[in-house]
C-alpha cells in the first residue's frame, strides 16, 4: 500500500496546501505571554480571588467532582439564575434565565452570534480600532469583515464614533452584524449611548451586539445597552467575567438578548459547551459578587491615576470607561514597548501609530509603569507641536 | 426615534428573518435529559469518579482557585503533557505534546478541524449512520455535507463500512474532510484497519478524522489509527475523556495528528479556550489514569451480557468495540423505547428503523435493562421470519 503526499511533500506543506485559502499565512492571535514582574497588557484584574471565595468554590467542587462521570446540564440552568440575579444587582436591569447565554469566554458567545446570524458571504461591520476578536471571529466563520471607521480616520488621536458616522456606515454596508464595543478596547472610552438605538435604526438587517466586557468599569452615569433590551429584539450585550470580576481564568463570558434569540444559539453551540466545574465554580463567584467586585474602585482610582500622570508627561490618554488606558504621544511606540519591558513593565502594543495600551494594576505595579514612564518621558513623548508634523496614524 | 422592525414583527418572527437561512426550521440536537433510575442513553461511564481522584482534584484547585484572575496558560503545556503520557501507556504509541490538542469536549476539537481545512463549498464525507455531530459541525461551519454509506444501504442491519466501498465514495466525491468513526457510534463496531489507510490514498486532499471516542472498549486486538500517525501528516485521530475515562462532566476532547497540523489549529480556536481548572482538572485525572480506567473491563463484561442476551432474545445486536450496543428487530423502535422508559429505563433512539441503543451500566442497571427487554420481547421483537417482510431501515 503507498500512500500518497507522504515523502513527496512534508507535513509542514501538506498542511499549507490543505489549509482554508483565507487562513494561509496568518499567524495566530495572542499577546506574548512573558514572565515579568509587572503584567499590564491583558486587562486582567491584578487581584487574586478572595480567599472567602476560594474556600467556597473549592468546598462545592468537592461534591461536584465525583459526578464528573455524568454529562453537565446543557442548558445550565442553575448558572443562568446566578448570571440574571447578578446583572440585576449590577445594572438595575431585571432580566430572565431565558435571556441569558454563557460560554468558554465573551469569544464563544460571540461565535454563536456570528454562526447563528452570520455566515459565508455576509457582512459584520465594526469600528477600528476595536475588540480584534471581533474580525477574527467574523471572517473564521466565514462572513465578510467590513472595518468602519471611527474620526481617527481624519484626526489623530479622536478615536470617537458619531451617530451620523455608524448611520453612515451602517446604511453603506447593510450588515447582518453590527459589533459596537462600549467602553471601546482598546481606547477605553464608553460610546455615545445615541449610537446604539441609531444603529439598530440604520440596520434593520443586522444583530447589533455591543460588547460590554467592561462596563463594570465606565465612569458614573454611563448607561447600559442592557436598558434598550426590552425594546429591541435585536439587540444584544455581550459581557464577561474575565474583567471586573477578577476571573478570567475561569473563563466565563455570557450574553443578553430576547428569549427568542437566545434560544436561536441552541442550533449552533457545540452539546454541553460549559463543563460541570465551569458552571459550579461561576455560580459561587457571582454568589460572591460584592466581594469578587470589590477591588473595581481601587482599579479605577489607579487607571484615573494614570490618566491624569501621563497628561502631565505629554503622553496624551484617551479618556478611559475602562480598567486600561490607550495613550498617544510617543515617538515610537514599538521603542517605548521595549524600553517598558527592559524595566520590567509589560504593556500591549495595539498596532497604533504612536500609541500604547496599559492595564490599570494594583497601587504598586501602577507606580512601577508611571515611574519608568517618568524616566522614558523627555525621550520618548514628542513635544506637543513636534508630533503634528508625524504622519498621522 | 423609532426603531425599525420593533412593534410590526414580534422576536420570534425577527429571529426567523435574520437567522442564516440553512439553520431555519432546524431543531437543536440532544438527547432528552430525563430524570429516570436507570439512565443508558448517553454512553456515560455510570461509575462516579473515585474517592482518591476527588481528593486530589480538589487539592489541586485550592492552589489554582485564587490565581484565577489571570488568564489560563493559553497553549495547556502541563495538560498536553499528561495527555502524551497517557496515550503512551494506553496505546503503546509514543507522541510528543506538540502532536497533542484539546478542546472543551471532542467536538470543540472536531470544530476546529472543520474551520481551519473546511469552510464554505468544501466537501465534509462521513459514512451514515455514525456520531451525528459531524455532520452538524460541518454544516454550521459551512461546509457541503455528503452522507456516505454503509452496507446498511442495501443489506438491513448490516452496519459495516468495507475498503472498496470507502474508497469509492471518497474518489466520487473529493472530500476536503473525511470522517472515520472507530469503534462506530451508534453501530458499535470498530472499522476494518484497512480502510483507514485506503481512504487516505483515495482521498488526497482530504483531512482524515479517525474518532476514536470509545477506544479504550475494543475487544483485544482492536489496532488504533495512532499507530499510522508517522506517516501520515494529513491523519488526525480523535479521542475523548467523556467515556472510558468517566469525565463527561470535565468536558475533555483531544486530538493527535502532525505537530505542523495541530499548529494550524491555533489559527481558528479562541484564544484561552480551556479555563484553568479544565486544565488542572483533567491532568490530575490523567495522572490517575489507573484508577480512573478501573471500570473499564466491567463495562466490557456487561456490554458482553447485553449482546449475548439480545442474540438470545432475537433483538438482534451489532457486535460492540464500545461501551454500548445497538440492537435490531424490534417491530416499533418507538414503542419499545417508551416501553423501556415506562420500566424506568432510558434508551436511545438513533432513528434507525427497528433499531435502539443503549449504554452498558454498572451490573445493576445492565439487569434492569435486560429484565425490561426479557419482559417486552415477546411483543416488540419481531421473529426472524417475520422481520424479513418489513419494509428496510
Amino acid at each position: 500500500m503507498t500512500h500518497a503526499g507522504t515523502g513527496q511533500a512534508g507535513a509542514a506543506e501538506e498542511v499549507q496546501r490543505l489549509l482554508r485559502p483565507d487562513l494561509r499565512g496568518r499567524t495566530p492571535y495572542g499577546a506574548p505571554q512573558l514572565d515579568v514582574p509587572v503584567r499590564l497588557n491583558t486587562n486582567e484584574n491584578s487581584y487574586p480571588v478572595p480567599q472567602v471565595v476560594v474556600d467556597a468554590v473549592v468546598a462545592a467542587l468537592a461534591d461536584d467532582v465525583a459526578s464528573l462521570n455524568r454529562y453537565p446540564d446543557r442548558e445550565f440552568t442553575d448558572l443562568r439564575k446566578a448570571l440574571t440575579a447578578y446583572l440585576e444587582k449590577q445594572s438595575g436591569v431585571s432580566v430572565t434565565p431565558e435571556q441569558v447565554w454563557a460560554g468558554n469566554g465573551s469569544n464563544e458567545v460571540l461565535s454563536h452570534i456570528v454562526q447563528a446570524f452570520g455566515g459565508h458571504g455576509r457582512v459584520a461591520l465594526g469600528f477600528t480600532p476595536s475588540y480584534s476578536m471581533h474580525p477574527i471571529i467574523s471572517e473564521t466563520n466565514g462572513m465578510t469583515w467590513v472595518d468602519g471607521l471611527r474620526s481617527a480616520a481624519t484626526e489623530p488621536d479622536a478615536f470617537d464614533l458619531s451617530p451620523e458616522s455608524a448611520v453612515a456606515q451602517a446604511r453603506e454596508h447593510d450588515p447582518s452584524i453590527v459589533f459596537l464595543c462600549s467602553p471601546n478596547n482598546p481606547t477605553g472610552t464608553a460610546l455615545p449611548f445615541e449610537v446604539i438605538g441609531a444603529v439598530l435604526d440604520a440596520a434593520p438587517n443586522a444583530i447589533v451586539v455591543v460588547d460590554e466586557a467592561y462596563a463594570e468599569f465606565a465612569r458614573p452615569g454611563t448607561r447600559s445597552a442592557l436598558t434598550l433590551l426590552a425594546e429591541h429584539p435585536r439587540l444584544v450585550v455581550t459581557r464577561t467575567m474575565s474583567k471586573a470580576f477578577a476571573f478570567a481564568g475561569g473563563r466565563l463570558g455570557y450574553l443578553v438578548a430576547a428569549p427568542e434569540l437566545v434560544d436561536a444559539l441552541r442550533l449552533v453551540r457545540l452539546p454541553y459547551h460549559l463543563s460541570s466545574p465551569t458552571q459550579t465554580i461561576a455560580r459561587i463567584a457571582l454568589e460572591h459578587a460584592d466581594v469578587m467586585l470589590g477591588t473595581v474602585e481601587v482599579i479605577k482610582h489607579q487607571r484615573d491615576r494614570i490618566v491624569e500622570r501621563l497628561a502631565e508627561l505629554g503622553a496624551r490618554p484617551v479618556a478611559s470607561d475602562s480598567n486600561f488606558v490607550l495613550f498617544g504621544g510617543l515617538r515610537d511606540e514599538v521603542a517605548t514597548w521595549q524600553a517598558l519591558l527592559d524595566a520590567g513593565v509589560l504593556v500591549r502594543d495595539m498596532g497604533i501609530a504612536h500609541h500604547l495600551r496599559v492595564t490599570a494594576g494594583d497601587p504598586d505595579e501602577t507606580t512601577a509603569f508611571l515611574e519608568a514612564m517618568t524616566r522614558l518621558a523627555p525621550t520618548h513623548v514628542l513635544a506637543p507641536s513636534a508630533d503634528r508634523q508625524e504622519p498621522t496614524a
